[in-house]
C-alpha cells in the first residue's frame, strides 16, 4: 500500500467537499436561515485535517487497483461521516447515526430516507441532502480528476474503481478531460430539467433540488408524498424522461455529441434497456388499469414509477404498494436489474445482465458441443475473459450480500418482504421498497425510521457496498490490503 | 442426434415402470381396494407402447452429452405423463393437471401437493404417490443403468445427467456397479428407517410411505398436518436424522464403507452441510423460544424443520408460517442451498455453494495482484475450469429461471411473497413455502390447489428444470438438439 499517495488524495476530496459545503450555507443565508453555523463548522474541520493532508510531498506517485480502491473507499466513507454533521448540529436530525444513514442514502444515490416530516427541514438542509445525490452520482472522484491540473496513468484505477458498470473506458485520450467532458454533459442535461420544471411552474428551489435527485439518480424528494404532492402530469412526464436518460450509460451522450448515432443505435445496452422500459411500463398499465379511471393516467402512473425504479431513482407518483403483486415483481425485477454501467444509475446493471446471459448461453453451447470453440461478443467486440470473469464474479456476490444482509435485518424488524426488499432498495441504490400489506415500513409512502441503529449501520454499509460495486469497499476488510509496500 | 438409442433405452425405462406400477396394485389388493383398474390400465399401456421401442436394434451405440440429456429429460416427463394416470381413473384427483402436478412434484422429490385432504385417499394411491418420490430420489435411469446386463462408455452422460451435484464421478470401475452400491446404500437406509419407526409404534404402512418420502427427500406425508400429526418426539427426531442423512453426498457413505474415515472427515461439502444445519437448528430455536414451552421443545421444532428444508424434503412437524422473520428468513436461505451433490436431496447443493464463493474469493485475489497465479481447489483437488465455470452457469440460470417464474405467477396469485416461496420451493424439489401472514396459501399447513392450471403447468416444469438440474430441459427447448447425424 502506497500510503502517501492515498493520504494525499484524500486530503484533497476534504477540502473538496469543504468547497461544496460552502453551497448549502450560501442557500441558507439566502433564505435566513439561522442555519450557517451548522455548516461553517464542518467546512473548518475539513480545512483544519484536510491541507496538512493535501500537502504531502509524493515521491513515488503509482496508484495500482490497490490504491484506487482503498482511495475511492475511504473517501466516501469519509465524507459521508462529514456529511451528516450539518444535520446535527442544526438539529434536523438529532441522532447521529440516522444522520449518517441519511447521507450515505444521499452520496450513494440511494434516497432512502429515515425522516417521517421532510418538509420540516430548512431549506439549506433540504439542499445539502438533495446535494449529495448530484455529488454522489457521478462521483466525487472524477470530479477531483476533472479539476486536478495534471493526472497521471494510477488515476484510472481510482476513475474505474468510481465509476459503475462492467468495463470503464476513456471517451478521450486524457483522463482529466474524459473526467470534464462526463462533468460537462451532467450539468447540461441537469440545467436542462431545471428550466423544463420552472417553465412549466414548479418553484425554482424545488426544480432544482428535484433536479438534483433526478441527475444523480437519487430520488430524495422534499414533500413527504415525493413527486405525487404536486399531483402534476407534466412534473410528471419531464422528470421520468429524465430519470430515464440519467440511467443511459454516458457514453451513448458522447456518442451523440461527436456524431456517431450508427454506434448509438446499435448499442445491445441501450436497446435492451429501452426495451426493459418500455415493456414494464406497458405490462404495468395493463395490470393496474382497474386502479385507475383510465388507461391514460395508468401510463402516466405506470411510466414514470418504472423509470423511477428503472433509472435506480426512487421519486414515486402513485402508492405502489397497492398494485397487484405481476406490478409488484416487475418492480422488483427492475430493482435487480437497475439501469446502465456508466451512467448514474445502480443495480447490477444492464449490462452486467446481457453479459451474464451470453456468457451463460456460450456455456450452454460448449456443453452441448464439447469441442467447438464459442466466444462471446458484446457491444460488437469480442469480450475479454477477465471482463466474464468479474461480471459473474460480481453476481455471485451481489446475491450473497443480499442474502446475508436480509437474514441479518430480520433480526431487527418481523417481516421478511419488507427486509428483503429494503435490501435490495439499499444495494441497488433504489430508495423505496415494498412492505407487507398493512404493515407498511419501507414502503413507497414509507420510510427507514423503523429500523434501529443496528440495521440503520448496516444498510449504510449495503448502500455503500452498491454504489461502489462491492470490491473496493470490501477491499478494506482484507488484512493484506494494509500491507506496506 | 442419435434417435435409435434414445427411443430404445426410453422404451425400457417404460417398461421398468410399468414394473414398479404392480406394487401400489398389489398394496390396493391387500387393502381389498377396488383400485387395482386404475393400476392396470397404465400398465397395459405402458407394455404396448414399450415393448416395440424396447426392440430397436441398434447399431450405433454412441451416446453423448446431448442424448444423454435428452434421454433423461424425455425419461421423466414420460414418467410423469403417465405415473398422473392412476390418480385420475382412480377418481383421487379427478383433474389431469392436478394429477399430472401431484405426479411431478412426486418424482422430482418436491412434495408440494394440491391436495386438501390428502387422509381421503385410498392407500394404495397414497402408496404409489410416496414411492414416485423413492423412485425419483435416486433416478429411474440410475436404476435402469444398475439393473442392464451391460452397459457401455456412453450411459456416463445418463448418469451424470439425472444426478444432482457438480461433478459426479463413478465410485468403482463400472458404472453398473456404481449404481448398483448407490441404491444398495438407499435401500438398506430406507429400511433402516423403516424398522426404527415400527418400533416406535408407528404404523408399519405409515412407516413405509413416511420413509419413502424421507429417503427421496421428498415431503408428501398421508397426513394432512404432516409429521405434526403424531406429535411424537420419537417419530420426529428419527425422521429428522434421516433427513440429515439422504442429504448427504452418498459418496460419503461408500468412503465409510470401504473405510476411507480420513476423507470423509475432510470432506468440505460434509462439514459445511454439517455447520449450515447446526447453526441453523441453534438460532431458530433461540429465536422460536417465546413460541414454545420450553428450549427443549424449541430445539425439537427447530432440528425437524431445518432437516427437512435443509435436505429438501419438505416435512412439517409445526407451522413455521408463524414464526418470527429471522427464522423465515433462514428457512429461505436453506431452500436456496439445498442440500449436498449426490444425494437425493435438491435446491443449488452446497458444493456449488462452496466452490462459488471459493471462485469469487479467487477472483478478488486476481484483482488485486493481477499478476500472480489463483487456482481453485475443492475437496482436496485443484478443481477444473470447466467445472467451476458450469457452477457459475448453473447459479446465473437457477437465479434467471427464480425471477421469470416469481413473476409469471403473479398473474395468476396476487401475493408476491407466495410465489416467490412457491418457486424457491420447487426448483429446490422443497414442498412447502411461505406466505404473506393471513393469506395462508403455500405454506407449511396449506397446499397449491389455489394456482390455476397454467401456474401448475409452468411449476412442473420449473420441478423437473430443479430436479434434473435444468441443462437436460433447457436442451428441449433447443431447436439443434433435434438435428439428425
Amino acid at each position: 500500500m502506497n500510503y502517501k499517495i492515498v493520504l494525499n488524495i484524500l486530503g484533497r476530496t476534504l477540502l473538496i467537499e469543504a468547497l461544496l459545503l460552502i453551497c448549502p450555507m450560501l442557500v441558507g443565508f439566502f433564505y435566513k436561515e439561522n442555519t450557517y453555523i451548522a455548516f461553517l463548522i464542518p467546512i473548518l474541520g475539513l480545512v483544519t485535517v484536510g491541507f496538512p493532508f493535501a500537502l504531502i510531498k509524493i515521491k513515488d506517485k503509482s496508484i495500482r487497483t490497490k490504491e484506487g480502491f482503498v482511495i475511492v473507499a475511504l473517501a466516501w466513507i469519509m465524507l459521508s461521516l462529514v456529511g451528516a454533521i450539518p444535520f446535527v448540529i442544526s438539529g434536523a436530525i438529532p441522532s447521529y447515526v440516522d444522520a449518517l444513514f441519511e447521507t450515505v442514502s444521499g452520496f450513494t444515490t440511494t434516497g432512502a430516507s429515515i425522516l417521517s416530516n421532510v418538509e420540516a427541514l430548512p431549506n439549506s438542509l433540504l439542499f445539502w441532502r438533495s446535494f449529495t445525490h448530484f455529488i454522489g452520482g457521478m462521483g466525487i472522484l472524477v470530479f477531483v480528476l476533472a479539476i486536478l491540473p495534471k493526472s497521471d496513468a494510477g488515476s484510472m484505477h481510482v476513475f474505474r474503481a468510481e465509476s459503475p458498470g462492467p468495463s470503464v473506458g476513456k471517451l478521450v485520450g486524457k483522463l482529466a478531460f474524459t473526467a470534464r467532458i462526463l462533468y460537462g454533459i451532467y450539468i447540461v442535461m441537469f440545467v436542462l430539467e431545471v428550466i423544463m420544471l420552472i417553465c412549466g411552474g414548479m418553484p425554482i428551489f424545488d426544480s432544482i433540488v428535484h433536479s438534483f435527485g433526478t441527475a444523480g439518480t437519487g430520488g430524495f424528494s422534499i414533500k413527504n408524498s415525493s413527486i405525487a404532492y404536486y399531483n402534476n402530469t407534466y412534473f410528471e412526464m419531464v422528470i421520468a424522461v429524465f430519470m430515464f436518460l440519467f440511467g443511459i450509460n454516458f457514453n451513448v451522450f458522447y456518442l451523440l455529441l461527436i456524431g456517431n448515432f450508427k454506434k448509438v443505435l446499435k448499442s445491445e445496452e441501450l436497446r435492451t434497456y429501452f426495451f426493459m422500459i418500455v415493456g414494464a411500463t406497458i405490462i404495468i398499465a395493463v395490470n393496474i388499469l382497474a386502479n385507475c379511471v383510465n388507461f391514460g393516467q395508468a401510463i402516466r402512473y405506470s411510466f414514470f414509477q418504472v423509470a423511477s425504479i428503472g433509472s435506480s431513482t426512487g421519486y414515486v407518483s402513485a402508492d405502489f404498494d397497492q398494485w397487484p403483486a405481476l406490478s409488484k415483481s416487475i418492480i422488483v425485477v427492475l430493482m435487480i436489474v437497475g439501469a446502465c454501467g456508466g451512467s448514474t444509475g445502480g443495480g447490477i446493471k444492464v449490462s452486467r445482465l446481457v453479459i451474464l446471459v451470453k456468457s451463460v448461453f456460450a456455456d450452454i453451447k460448449r456443453i452441448m458441443h464439447p469441442r467447438s470453440v464459442v466466444s462471446v461478443k458484446f457491444e460488437g467486440e469480442l469480450l475479454e475473459k477477465e471482463t466474464e470473469r468479474n461480471v459473474r464474479s460480481y453476481f455471485t456476490l451481489w446475491i450473497l450480500i443480499v442474502a446475508l444482509t436480509t437474514v441479518l435485518l430480520c433480526i431487527d424488524v418481523d417481516d421478511f418482504l419488507t427486509n428483503f426488499t429494503a435490501t435490495l432498495s439499499c444495494i441497488g441504490n433504489i430508495g423505496p421498497g415494498l412492505s407487507t400489506a398493512g404493515l407498511g415500513m419501507v414502503g413507497p409512502m414509507f420510510n427507514y425510521g423503523v429500523y434501529s441503529a443496528y440495521s440503520k449501520i448496516l444498510m449504510s454499509i449495503v448502500m455503500l457496498f452498491g454504489r461502489l460495486e462491492i470490491f473496493p469497499i470490501l477491499m478494506l476488510f482484507i488484512p493484506r490490503t494494509w500491507k506496506k509496500n
